[in-house]
C-alpha cells in the first residue's frame, strides 16, 4: 500500500513513537498527577517532557501554556468556545476546516458575529480583506496555516502582525503544518495555537493541544477531577489543569513526544524540503496530464504537501476506489470537511482526490502515483 | 512494585490490548470514517467493533448510540451540560467525584439547581431520600454506581426504578464499575451511562465514553469535521457523529475493545469474584490492626475493590510515600477529587491512603500490602 493520506493522519510513524509507547504502557502506565508514587511520578514527567519538546519546536516560554486535547478539533472549540462571548466578531476564511467553521456557525445563536474572508480559486487570501473586515467589536481572527484540501500556505506573520496592531487575539489552525513548518508563536503574534499530535508531529491519534499565550483568559468548556486543589468543587483556574480534565492519553502523549524529538534531531528544515520536493515532482507530472484538474497554487513556496485533483468529470469517489483497488494507492476523495473551500476553488459538486505526501513517502511512491492517474486517465 | 491504585488506572493491561495498539497502529494505522481506502476502513471495522463489545457489555441495542469520548470525565460533561437547561433541577449525591460535582457547580451560574443526597459515614445512600427530592422541574438523577473513596456500591438499579417512575433523566459514572460490575443499560433504565476505558475495561488511557439513550436529545458541547455531512456548516443530528468531532483516539478505541474481549472470554463474575476475595481477605487482615481507621462498609457486597484507611493521625500522603519508597507499593493519598465524600466519611482534613485492587492483582500482593501497614503501623 502507497499511502497518501497524510493530511488525514500521519504513517507510518517513526519506530520510536511505537516502541515509546509500549514502553509507557508496559513499564509506567499509571495515572499521572494523581498518586505520588514512582510510576505516576514517571507517567508525570512523560507528560512534561511532551510540553517541553512542543516548547522548544513552537518557542513558547512556559510548558505550562500548552493544554492538551483529544484532537485539534477539541482544542479549536476550547480556543473558539473558550474566548467568544456575546457580541464579539470574528474574522475568518473561506478555505477553512468545518473545525472551525461548525463551532462559529454554533455560535452564531449565541450572538457571535462572523465574516468569512473569501479567498482566491487557487486558496489565497489577500492580507488587506482581514484588515479591512476589523471592527471596533472583532475579538478573534482564526485562520488556518495551512489549507487541507489546496495545502495553501497563509501568511500568518503578517495576520499576526494585524492582529497585534489592533488588539485583537489571533489563533492559528496548525493542523496541516505543525512539524513541517516554521511557527513561532512569539514572533509571529499567535495567541492560540491549535495543533494535532497525528499528523505532522508524528505522534499517535488521540493527541492534540492547544498553545494558550500567558494571560489570555478563556472560559473553560468542561470541568472534573484534575488531582489539583480537591478541595474545591470550582475549577482551578490555573494552567494546564484548568482545561485538562480527567485522565489524559498518557501514552499518546509520551508518544508524541518521541515523534517531535524524531523532528527535532531530523530537523523540521529537512522534513520540510523532502516533502516540498515531492510535492513539487508530482505537481510537475501531473500537469504533463491533459485530463487533470490541479486545484490550489500548484507552487510548493505556496503550498504544503497536499495535492487535490480531478480527472476530467469523473466522480473523485470513484477515481479514489481505484486507486485503492487497482493501484493500492490511498488517498481521500470527496469534500475534505471543508464545504467553503471546495466552493472556493469550484470543487463543490465533485469534491477531490487529496493526494498528501508525509515524512516517510519515497518518489518511487510518486512516480508510482503519476502512473496511476495517467493509467486512468486514458482509460476514461 | 505492587500496583494497588487500578482505581486510577488498571495496570498492567492484559497482553492482548498492547498487541493489538501495536498491530492497529502498524497495519493499518489511517484515519477512520473520513477516507474510503482500505486502511481507513480497517480502522473504522475496529472501532466498530468496540462499540459492538460495549453493546454486549451493557446489553445496549445499538451500538450507535455509543461516543467515544477523551476520557469519563468528558463523557459526564458531555450528558451533564449536552442535557440541561436553565430553571432545571438535578439530583445527586455527597460522594460523587469531582468530575460530577464540579460540571454541576459550574451550571449553577446558568440557573441549574442542584440537591446533594447526603450518604451515611460509610458513604451509604438511603433510596428514599432521592424520591423525596424529586420536584417537578427535576430533570435528572446522576450518581456513581461505586465510589472512588470507598468503593461504597449505590443501587443503581433501584434509583433506575425510581427515575423511570417520574420520567427523570438517569446517568450513571460507571468509573469504578464498569468491566467488573453486571451492568446492563436496559434492565435497570439507565439513561446515560459514563465510562473511562483505562480502569476495569483494561484498554489504555484516551479512551472513554456515553452511552445515550435513543431518542434522549442531547446538545452536543463541540463541533468539528466528522467525515459526514461534509457539505454543512453545522454539526450532523445523528450518532454518533454528532458527539464525535474531529480525530478519533484509534488505536486506544481498538485496544479497548481487546480489554473487552478479555474481559468477555474471562467471564466478569469471575474477574468481580477474583477482586472481592482479594478486597475481603484485605479488609479482615486490616481489622486485626489496631492502629488502622477504616472507611466505606467494609464489606464485599457493598464494596467493589477499593479501600480506603488511615494509620492513627498520621498524614496519608507521607504513608503512602512510605509505602511506596520503602515497601515498593503504589497506592494514592490524599483527597481523591472528591471532597464532599471526604466531608461524609469523616476524612476531609487528613485525606486517606487507598488501596485499589484489579485484575492482576495476587494473594501474596495483598499480603505484603497488610504485612507493610503492620510495620508502619508498629513504627509510628
Amino acid at each position: 500500500m502507497i499511502y497518501l493520506d497524510n493530511a488525514a493522519t500521519s504513517y507510518p510513524k517513526p519506530n520510536i513513537v511505537y516502541e515509546t509507547m509500549m514502553k509507557a504502557m508496559k513499564e509506567y502506565g499509571a495515572n499521572p498527577g494523581r498518586s505520588g508514587h514512582k510510576l505516576a511520578l514517571e507517567a508525570g514527567r512523560g507528560i512534561f517532557e511532551t510540553r517541553e519538546l512542543l516548547s522548544k519546536l513552537f518557542n513558547i516560554d512556559n510548558p505550562m501554556n500548552i493544554v492538551f486535547t483529544h484532537n485539534a478539533t477539541d482544542a479549536l472549540n476550547l480556543g473558539i468556545k473558550g474566548l467568544l462571548k456575546p457580541g464579539d466578531h470574528v474574522i475568518t476564511t473561506s478555505m477553512e476546516h468545518n473545525s472551525v467553521l461548525r463551532p462559529l456557525k454554533a455560535l452564531e445563536k449565541a450572538g457571535v458575529e462572523t465574516t468569512i474572508i473569501q479567498c482566491s480559486p487557487t486558496g489565497e487570501i489577500d492580507v488587506a480583506d482581514i484588515e479591512k473586515s476589523i471592527k471596533d467589536d472583532t475579538r478573534l481572527i482564526v485562520t488556518t496555516h495551512a489549507s487541507n484540501l489546496t495545502g495553501t500556505i497563509y501568511p500568518i506573520r503578517e495576520i499576526g502582525e494585524i492582529a497585534k496592531k489592533y488588539g485583537i487575539v489571533y489563533m492559528v489552525d496548525a493542523a496541516q503544518s505543525a512539524g513541517v513548518y516554521d511557527i513561532d508563536v512569539q514572533e509571529m503574534n499567535i495567541d492560540m495555537l491549535a495543533f494535532p499530535g497525528h499528523k505532522g508531529l508524528l505522534g499517535p491519534q488521540g493527541t492534540g493541544g492547544l498553545y494558550i499565550r500567558e494571560g489570555l483568559d478563556l472560559h473553560q468548556l468542561k470541568e472534573g477531577g484534575t488531582g489539583s486543589k480537591s478541595n474545591l468543587l470550582t475549577q482551578p483556574d490555573f494552567l494546564p489543569d484548568k482545561f485538562e480534565s480527567g485522565t489524559p492519553n498518557t501514552p499518546g502523549i509520551i508518544g508524541l513526544g518521541a515523534g517531535i524529538k524524531y523532528i527535532l534531531e531530523r530537523g523540521i528544515e529537512d522534513i520540510r524540503n523532502h516533502e516540498k520536493e515531492l510535492t513539487k515532482y508530482f505537481i510537475e507530472e501531473l500537469k504533463k496530464i491533459q485530463e487533470v484538474k490541479l486545484y490550489g497554487p500548484c507552487n510548493v513556496e505556496k503550498q504544503a504537501a497536499v495535492v487535490s485533483i480531478n480527472i476530467g468529470d469523473e466522480d473523485s469517489s470513484e477515481v479514489s476506489y481505484i486507486l485503492d483497488n487497482v493501484f493500492n494507492i490511498a488517498v481521500r476523495p470527496g469534500l475534505h470537511c471543508a464545504p467553503l473551500a471546495h466552493k472556493t476553488i469550484g470543487a463543490y459538486e465533485q469534491g477531490t482526490i487529496r493526494f498528501s505526501m508525509g515524512v516517510f513517502n519515497t518518489f518511487n511512491d510518486i512516480e508510482k502515483a503519476v502512473e496511476a492517474v495517467r493509467k486512468i486517465s486514458e482509460e476514461i
